[in-house]
């Protein structure tokens, strides 16, 4: 959806830079959003909806290709991971009022945290980002 | 809700632990399971649902007390981030008929991706599992 602006871009980059760019048309338009999100919910939608899943997909995979994520890691597993966390992380947004936290910041955490994991790597990787 | 049985584990196994008792029960009760995520999508409830999601940030919380996973991350974001993808895959799992994929070894799978991420770690750290 966003990819012309992203080509340029890794596919960390790409994953945070697609989900920023949806923050910011959710936080433009919150109403909007709201309503979106409850009719997806009575539709039992957003976490079956293919659009984002299969962008986030074929970004993962991607970066698979070019050798900067993991090869063992299933691109479908991941694309559905992201893409709920990004549904989950919207719903508890746009159900508070005020909203009760930075939506593009979370979401950011939220890609971080699939991109680098849970677990504390060796003390010998920390030089990636902390 | 499984914490008793899992009190020796590491985090990262009672996370697995956790995903894995939940596979078990949404595998041996298929259509109710099928009922229950039917009626909570009506409901908008399943990624607002806390139970699941408070149980996966107490214990991303205790992993970090005890030194075994990343501080810097937000353990809300970390338990909100498993407990949605733990409700997309029990979706897109009761949605197809027959099963599209093991559930257990999907969660597994998306388990190892929050614990691990996505990055390719420098090659000094590849001790950890693949």
């Amino acid at each position: 959806m966003f990819a012309g602006q992203a080509d340029d871009l890794g596919p960390s980059d790409q994953i945070r830079h697609y989900l920023r760019e949806l923050a910011r048309l959710n936080v433009e338009s919150r109403p909007e959003t709201a309503a979106l999100m409850d009719a997806a919910m009575r539709h039992g939608d957003p976490l079956r909806g293919p659009a984002l899943e299969t962008d986030l997909t074929k970004t993962v995979e991607h970066g698979q290709q070019i050798g900067e994520l993991e090869r063992h890691v299933d691109a479908a597993v991941a694309g559905r991971l992201l893409a709920a966390g990004y549904f989950a992380t919207v719903l508890r947004w746009v159900h508070d009022d005020p909203a009760p936290f930075d939506l593009a910041e979370q979401l950011d955490d939220m890609a971080s945290l699939v991109l680098h994991g849970l677990v504390i790597a060796p003390a010998a990787a920390r030089s990636r980002e902390g």
